[in-house]
């Protein structure tokens, strides 16, 4: 080893060793006749001192010459330091050097190496290696070490076995685009890349393999949204002989061991709500249930749903057509937000306007610190009607109610963006803040009106829930899957579902999927063989492992807690990839480019 | 759950426990009045019982519904065996069945599912899911899955940090061939599949992460030998400011620990052997050193190399010209092997003789066990040449010697090939003895006599040792490399080297493997570039997983220990894969197949 100990282990009780160090000058201080280098690696920052009055002069010349980032290698004994820095565990000591060895030069970084850096995403991300140096993102790889190896040790104790399912797969039409590998060995034929290895977890499922896990490479051909990543990674895992229930004990029990080792965190346990309450309460399948600020309705296709006790209310037809017209009319109790001035109420409309959100309008209700009510829609209503959506919304004075109608689906997704916002706004969402959510009983299929057709919601391999099953003939939409999703903080980080396990409920679905027989048979054939074979019941689920990170590190983004991520346009600006091949390559795979 | 308990757990103090049981059903016997049902998971067999004097004709007459592998649940009481089972841990208990459900029938299995089957390699592969149930295929998946967890504790217990790199990179040209994909985004651009994680494993030190590790799918479009996979797995590690005494002993630390947890084996200290030494004694940079049979030089071009004490021997011009010719006349000894007839020299003689082996002939000399010696060359040899032979052999009576004569290199490959078939032969490789061993000073460079250049013998990035650099310049044939090799039992099942860590350095490399600076640049310009931003000492290495598990498991194939195996073509034959793909695929895509 080039050195004796890393640069965060020496402490007051190291006195007098002699040790050598090797590690990154983060920075030199020149007092004259002394110079100070903080020594960097992985492990933490220890000070090397070198005194002119006792350093041979030569050695003082070599230190003159180090450069930030350096790599050197340094030799001397461990002393007290005169004015100790508690801000570091080695705080206590340093270095006086008594050999120096600069073991490779380095340039000027082209950004500070530091955790506030000066340097731009691009930049960054061109020289990612130099990024990685820096303590924040370092630590984000680290938890991501720590996240990934507590998930093995969990899935581990539970008899789960990890087992490797390939990476070179077969292309199918169904879900998202693939990535696709021609193959020399078969011309004119192609491997796809998994987007899960879906179909090979319920293949060792059938095997009898009982428990798996994996954490794997996924790729999806998309048009990268931010945030998306072309490969990412997921927590994939599959049981037999289990309920819906099973699975969620399970995956409740990873969930609680990952905070507890990773956060030292002790999670409650996890709520459940169904897809319809959570549409219902927050118009969302993914709410974040860290504040409340929860739908209240004043009109409502379907009142039986209302999820307050007593909020039911009749809007009278006040002559504003959007209400009057509207399948729904909801809003939001602002707490405390009675004070916004008329500019910040027009900016939230505004917002609320904007294309990604697209609501007509935002009607507003001020419950005045005076008891008084003062709205936007004043010509429309009393202030006895306004009493009563005060009643409705469960507000007091001092606070903003701000109500969205329209179409009941369109409307309930405008109100949610609205709900983070203010949510966001008012300081309710700390990332530090954590609360888990599982939501249940999606609906088994979504239609796709530009198709004409019925889309599985979770994927073709899903159960209906087995009261629901005589609805597939009768009325698709309404028929419950037995599919489940993890949330935390309001955003999905796994989701699973009860499989089918049975092969003419299998073809049933894929019949409504518009498969024909012949296309089930070409691209899922071997699985339904496979369910002839004598498939258990089973059940599973996938998390979202760089999202699962980066929930963990209290960020927004998953692209810091990859070591090596793409662009939004799939590009590695570092290693210059994706790039031309030569035509030897091309004429060896029997294709051409367009 | 739909079990309280698994097939494999219940024991004698579990009688009268009620208990619910789910799996496959292996075999039934019905006689009459009594069925028994062996009832199969993951975990083991629990044998169900029904007897007709006790168990409504209902049930009896669903029990005589079960075929071979059935999916069923079984409720009933634990009771003891009349005739115990000493082969199952189950073995002294069996349930009384109350209650029985089918959960899913099943066709039966092509082939048969037990140990010993009667279905050949095709039909297993296509039905690979019911392969998989077979207790010796699951069995080799399970030891993997140790070997995987026992590696990662390992590595954690000495602060390596799991990293995942990215599988969609770039091509590179050198080395084997890349698997490349298509990028839609980036129309006629490519990207690559890692060969090895090499470039960004590098670049992890680069970034102060100082020890790195990653079980990760490599690639490689090679034509598939036997035993090649076009995907497999690899155990990648890397690490900073080391020399190569430190890799050496933190993966023979490595490979302890897993003959220790995994196989319960206290591996000896791994000897070390140079690769000129190697290729002196056995012919082969991988050498079985599970047995002797060390090779004995009658005539050598570089006596020097002898290994053997006293086996310095001048071979008198006998007037044979393949002797008389001969760059290297070498054998072995046969312990033992003097009673071989004539056919069986004869049969060894064409065994050496065929393309794959490609020797001209095989002189052989008996030592009789009366002393007398006789040989395929006695109109060339007296006795008392033979009698010397036989000291250079070390041979005694009883013995034969086997031996080849020609060119150095092809002599010793050939005679290394004859070595393993006898020890083969002679029942000295057996898989439960295991032999490791560290294979050292590797040539840095090979010289393609096709290309007429020079190759890098590991890999470009491989350090040569400090004190041959400047043979670079002048002789860079004789350039030893800081690599090594971990070999078992004759299989190579890891390698890695000190790595160049300097730009002048790696450009002096580049320039010798005939790299034009812009190519060197164009393909490795981020690394170069990198090593100018302050890159430490490094080294690391890589392990075949693979492999690694198939010794594990006492296994020649490593195909028996990857869960969906491809055959030599490339193709997986369970979901008919690679398989052509929509022609709007390839538009989206633009390109075309040929």
């Amino acid at each position: 080893m080039l050195r004796t100990h890393t640069c965060g282990e020496l402490r007051l009780s190291d006195v007098n060793t002699e040790v050598t160090l090797s590690g990154w000058v983060q920075r030199t201080r020149d007092k004259g006749g002394m110079i100070w280098i903080d020594l960097r690696d992985r492990y933490g920052i220890t000070q090397l001192m070198l005194d002119d009055s006792k350093t041979p002069a030569e050695l003082m010349a070599k230190a003159r010459e180090l450069g930030r980032e350096f790599v050197i290698q340094a030799t001397g004994t461990v002393i007290e330091r005169v004015s100790k820095n508690d801000k570091i565990p080695t705080g206590a000591i340093e270095i006086k050097v008594t050999a120096l060895d600069i073991l490779n030069p380095a340039k000027l970084p082209p950004f500070l190496i530091e955790d506030e850096t000066d340097g731009g995403d691009d930049i960054r991300m061109k020289y990612r290696y130099l990024d990685l140096r820096r303590g924040v993102v370092r630590q984000n790889l680290q938890l991501r070490h720590r996240v990934a190896q507590q998930t093995r040790t969990y899935l581990d104790s539970q008899n789960f076995i990890e087992v490797e399912t390939p990476v070179l797969i077969k292309s199918t039409p169904e879900g998202a685009r693939d990535f696709v590998v021609p193959s020399r060995m078969n011309p004119g034929e192609f491997y796809a890349l998994p987007q899960s290895p879906q179909t090979f977890k319920q293949l060792l499922m059938v095997s009898g393999f009982d428990r798996y896990y994996q954490i794997v490479k996924c790729f999806r051909d998309e048009d990268l949204r931010a945030d998306r990543q072309p490969e990412f990674t997921q927590i994939d895992c599959e049981m037999s002989f289990v309920t819906q229930e099973d699975v969620l004990q399970m995956f409740e029990g990873l969930v609680r061991h990952l905070f507890k080792t990773v956060k030292n965190i002790d999670l409650a346990e996890v709520p459940r709500m169904t897809y319809a309450e959570a549409m219902q309460r927050y118009g969302s399948d993914k709410p974040d249930v860290r504040f409340g600020m929860e739908f209240c309705y004043l009109k409502d296709q379907a009142p039986a749903l209302l999820s307050r006790e007593g909020a039911v209310y009749k809007l009278p037809s006040g002559g504003l057509g959007v209400f009057d017209s509207a399948e729904v009319v909801v809003g939001i109790c602002a707490k405390g937000c009675a004070e916004y001035t008329r500019k910040q109420v027009d900016e939230l409309t505004e917002w609320v306007k904007r294309p990604q959100i697209g609501a007509k309008g935002l009607v507003y209700v001020r419950y005045n610190a005076d008891g008084t009510l003062k709205s936007s829609v004043d010509k429309f209503y009393s202030e006895e009607d306004l009493k009563q959506w005060a009643a409705v919304f469960d507000a007091e004075p001092g606070d903003l109610m701000l109500i969205l109608a329209g179409e009941a689906n369109k409307t309930r997704k405008q109100l949610n963006e609205l709900r983070l916002e203010m949510g966001s706004r008012l300081g309710l969402r700390s990332p530090d803040d954590y609360k888990v959510l599982w939501v249940l009983d999606f609906p088994l299929l979504e239609y796709g009106e530009e198709e004409q057709r019925w889309f599985a919601m979770h994927h073709p391999f899903t159960s209906p829930k087995p009261e629901d099953i005589p609805l597939l003939a009768t009325d698709p939409g309404a028929v419950r899957a037995n599919a489940y999703d993890m949330v935390i903080n309001g955003t999905e980080v796994g989701g699973g579902s009860v499989r089918i396990f049975q092969r003419p409920l299998q073809m049933q679905m894929f019949e409504l999927l518009g498969f024909t027989p012949e296309e089930a048979k070409a691209q899922f054939g071997f699985l339904m063989e496979a369910f002839e074979f004598g498939a258990p019941p089973h059940a599973g689920i996938a998390f979202g492992f760089d999202r699962l990170c980066s929930l963990f590190g209290g960020a927004d983004s998953i692209r810091d807690f990859i070591a090596f991520p793409k662009n939004n346009s799939g590009r590695d600006v570092m290693i210059d990839s994706p790039s031309p091949i030569a035509q030897a390559q091309l004429d060896e795979l029997k294709i051409a480019t367009k």
